[in-house]
């Protein structure tokens, strides 16, 4: 399994080969601009195209859309392989791609009986298609949903407000976090309507990146994923159209529900970025390891006790993050589902957490074994601790996923997902 | 998932799900003999007849035999489901089951081509069906392979010799470990022909127990799985006749190239063993500590904060445990196999020992999070601790899995299972 | 450091090093006759006499009231190396030697001035003397605090009830653990006085082994630690006189507050039971490991790689359980102080998780790494890994030490020591 | 001991306080300058004359050599205390006090009758006093050892080799870890003599800053303590005076016979470096997630379950990274010494990479616990995570130390310290 060649999925359709196959006619462009990338800290500005002429925008919206019609099983593909390639790109089109769930899950609760009567179907569906239309089209859809602001009770907690104004809404608030920031062409923006004090009053806008309000934040500082461009936006009186906006009371909330296990249902693909990036610094110090030689000996530096340890570590926490990864793809794909929705959930939190932590584990193994002379800022062992380190705060430590797991074994109870912040 | 009627085994087919009744109809029996049986040290002689008459001595044979025609996912749902009741049972019923590898392998090996020309054809399939066939008419049918002496290049070292007599063979020698010794009808005995030094003089023998010059061991006081009757045999002068035994040269080499990954095929179900004790343990754990509650707050024990950690901790090495499991399951048994064989192999060792740690864990922290009070010898919570500690030593530490990996990523090397010890 | 004529206190006076040799004249009895205490789960009778004869019983009980004027160090020295030998007797000795605490931290309360007047000053100052004397004297008196309850808010839950009598009191409850039940003289019993609701309603008493009223619970069937006759006693309408108790309100809350840190100021040397058995266990497990040999190289069996890396994992934990010992003891015993009383409380809750995980661990790595033939119940590997798992239950997790300190970090919040839980 | 007042060595003498003290007057400077030295990786040039001035260069050199007269003890607590306000300079610092061990390490060998004869003291006597006079004459002496090529046999290989030459040597090779490079005003370099092919024919060089066929490496991109000036020199037949090398044969290996335990004398020294680093981002995590609260609840984010478990592991990583190099410290410098040599030296393996391992796991603490904010590459949490990530390679990961003491138990086997490597 260290060819690099390997994929994440197994037993694909040939649709999903298809697909593969388009994800993987970008990857080489993706690897050779990654380390100027990483060390300017921007996002590649071309890679908006490529991505765009090879259809990949439009990867997990259905045909009748005019997308690719994938599902998370491409989405998780696509993101391990671009990690592979350069981690900053995985991550950026992935929370791209989670803007395609505005689109979806709203259609699946129409379906379901969630909304009722013309004046709920009709704008819900309406916004649907338009956001899948869009990323069918070729629009670059940047996903804004964090903020600074931390609750306890809550994964997200949202304190931008929108105020109604004539013919649509005025939006005022900071978006701490969010890939493709000053690239996306569309800011999918999570706010509260105002005068509302729970999620049933949080809304979404569809924010043009040049709508006059919008800023980039002064781009920081990050330790790594660095060109992901995730630098947030601040909104100040931005207007926005009532129609590019789905304000229906409880819309958002009643959405959630439809997914099918972790989230949005799709965050498992954000874990196999890191996942695609521990297998590469895993073959690059393999392969450096087992050609280097110890002077006295002629024997590979692989072979020497320590090195015997750290290697069997490696392996082993990568293959445990696949392990979780690929069960997790199971739990939230198979027909008809092998686990009930609480359990898919509860595996999920620790599946994040676990992931996150054995991804920077290889890192680490990688590391310590390569020695001092990959110890660099640069180079696939020192850019791969980087961004995999953000792993454990992007998603979060494995401590927090298991305590997350043990209060819903114990009690039953779980974290909200999104809370709104009145001042 | 902590539902006690929780199988191993997804998606079984209709078959699979009868022969798993055919099992679960008789957990009730093992669970019942559980605690007096490991306080006795014995194997309740009484569970022969109980899995005779259940027809589960042929689970694992073909139809064609008179077996009934399950395979390794049917071995493991079986051990998993047994070792949820009864471990030592499981562990004792696994090792009968092995015995049918030594049918399967050769049959798969003639198919396959490796032996030639009727006098190596018509002796390997007489022996195989032999096997297979009394399998399937009600012979518990233990395996015993292992020794005491210790090499440092294969797995198990054979030192038990057979000298050609009158008619057949007469062996002598020491077998360490061979669960159900004093109870199962035939011990199947692996030995070296005198006058060869290497694993091409390995051959088999059918022993029956009451044979002249079988011995059983004096049973030695293990620290769990106490009633699995693995003291072993000694064999003194132990007459076979030749059709009982199978002496082609090279046939036990050449048959174990047919295993699909791990050892002779069907190891995955000795780890499934420890996890159904694990998750037995985790269970009652996770019961009781919700249950009790502390005096001053009456909050459950569960919700203190150490509690809390060492739960989530459980639950993610359980996981961590079935999901290898799983997975192993999945690449043993896959059509077509989704690896190739020696990253089948490899994946084991990681599987194997990470399984046994798992599993030891998660009774350790029933241990630890459920205190003194069922800190004894006997009690869901002691026994547990003893039965998975032995899981440590008779599979093998995690540490040992993963060095084995690691050479076999770095060297392309592997250990030899099987080695002859001329004296 | 593997020779077993190592002492755990470095730099001992001339005066410590004869208490320590009065100690190690009585291990070889002590070590004899371990198995089949153990086995028996009986705390050898005769070892009351064997160490009230070396003059042992006053080990930590001042000159002046006929003691052998050792102090913690001496303690841990004694625990230590009894710990080597037969790890239940020196528990069951540690427990007594706590009982001179309830005379030490009185003497030092009322040298502090937390005592006032004489109707204060002269009770206690009598009862404190007398526990020190009745100790010199020979008398055993088993410390009696523990019950089964348990409160979130404090280590240890009082429910035992004493009524004024004629005379006297009147004690009824439940005493769940305390070693040398049956064979202590005198019971060290904690209890609440009736109408009380907090700890200053805690009081003393001594109880008669032999009195009316008085009995032992049936001993249970201990994972481990099996000879130290930890099953505690009922208390049916027990009488002790006035003269008997300390029941001067809130006596018992006043002279904790004089403990250098640790609880009540010898904690540490229960801890140094466990290390004693760890250090046999090591000592054991190298070995015999550097004795065995492959028998297809010749070399030990220790020079494996999963060998090395147990026993280098081993010789790590039970070096830094040293250290977390060594350091404490230094904390306590240094004048001046080095470090103010709350930080060396803090210190303590993680060592004492620490170093019981740690011992834990080196027996856990002797079973792995010594195999199937060491993985009895009796026998120096399966009794510590039964013994060592006690520590784990008997002090308390790592979990919980590093929990409790981060609240202390982050809260300036301790748990109670003892709480009165009145029905 | 989260005062940032605290010092690492306790007990000290009034002329370790007074030392001490002059450690303490630059602190200010070096942590003024610590951020901005980290982002152009450059050592600040105005250290040199700080430290010169402040006398520290001669820390560790005798007063009769005109020194401070300080022992390892102070250089720890010197480098603890750089430590926690530049690593970096703390870095470059302990190696250029390294370079005292060759003046101090001849002289004792000299002493306990290692060299006989003038024609060996002589000599060896004029170079110890020569480095040890000009280091407290301030002179900045870097110790360049370290070269690329690996020995499986010995922890450092020297290539570079001296050819004799009118009234000197000529030298030339490659030094490819050197702190100071650069900055420092002489090199002292280890190089081999032409013609020789073991340990006794490597040799000592002062080598000026700027002779002819000197040039500094360009500097690498080092991922931590960039500013510490590590790239190491190339030596192009540097031509060196006789009377400026200790060229005696088996000098050398004789003067490292001398030293207490670890290496030369003092790495607990440079371990120090990393303690305080860790104990700086710490003090950080802990006063920021005590301060920072949660949006709804008010209550501090220290106070999540997962806060409490990373603080609480944090903390306990902290302390026992002090306790193996207070430990090692009081080995190393007790009189009479409390252990044999080879056991100091044992410990010692553990010690260094438990150090190492237990710092960056509290960098690592401090990196999940505070989240993304603090998730940069500049500011005291990205940079702690970077410098002390190269504790695990400058020094050596946990996993080695850990082989290196089980192969010295089982094989009373070591490596050497220093290997020629001859072309």
């Amino acid at each position: 399994m260290t060819s690099t060649g390997e994929r994440l999925v197994e037993n694909m359709t040939a649709a999903e080969r298809e697909r593969a196959e388009r994800v993987e006619s970008v990857l080489p462009a993706l690897r050779e601009a990654a380390a100027a990338a990483d060390g300017a800290a921007e996002f590649p500005i071309g890679h908006v195209a490529l991505l765009r002429e090879a259809g990949l925008l439009g990867l997990v919206v259905p045909a009748e859309y005019g997308g690719l019609g994938g599902g998370l099983r491409d989405l998780a593909a696509a993101t391990y392989a671009m990690g592979t390639a350069c981690p900053s790109t995985a991550l950026a089109y992935f929370f791209h791609n989670t803007s395609a769930s505005r689109g979806l899950l709203p259609l699946e609760a129409i379906e379901a009986g969630l909304f009722t009567g013309d004046e709920e179907v009709k704008p819900v569906r309406a916004f649907a298609e338009k956001v899948l239309n869009r990323m069918a089209a070729g629009t670059w859809m940047a996903n804004f949903a964090s903020e600074e602001v931390k609750s306890s009770g809550a994964n997200i907690a949202i304190a931008t407000t929108a105020v109604p104004a004539e013919g649509g809404w005025v939006l005022n608030g900071v978006k701490s976090f969010g890939c493709a920031t000053g690239v996306a062409d569309t800011y999918l923006v999570t706010a509260r309507l105002d005068g509302t004090s729970d999620a049933d009053g949080l809304a979404l806008f569809l924010v043009p990146r040049e709508a006059p309000g919008v800023a980039s934040r002064t781009p920081w500082n990050g330790l790594g994923m660095r060109a992901s461009n995730n630098h947030g936006v601040t909104l100040t009186d931005v207007f926005i159209p009532a129609e590019e906006a789905l304000t229906v009371p409880g819309a958002f909330v009643r959405m959630l529900t439809m997914s099918r296990g972790s989230f949005v249902g799709n965050q498992v693909a954000i874990s196999a970025c890191y996942l695609g990036a521990a297998r590469t610094v895993y073959d690059f110090a393999v392969d450096r390891l087992t050609r280097k030689t110890f002077a006295d000996s002629g024997r590979p530096i692989a072979s020497s006790p320590m090195h015997q340890v750290i290697i069997g570590d490696m392996t082993e926490r990568l293959e445990t993050a696949c392990l979780w990864i690929r069960r997790q793809l199971e739990l939230e794909t198979s027909e008809p589902p092998l686990r009930p929705k609480p359990e898919v959930y509860r595996q999920w939190r620790i599946a994040k957490g676990d992931i996150a932590e054995a991804c920077f584990q290889v890192a680490l193994g990688a590391f310590k074994a390569c020695g001092t002379s990959t110890a660099t800022m640069d180079g696939i062992v020192g850019r791969a601790l980087r961004d995999l380190a953000m792993g454990l705060v992007m998603t979060f430590p494995a401590e927090r996923g298991r305590l997350e797991a043990a209060q819903i074994i114990t009690e039953n109870k779980e974290n909200e997902l999104f809370a709104s912040v009145p001042e």
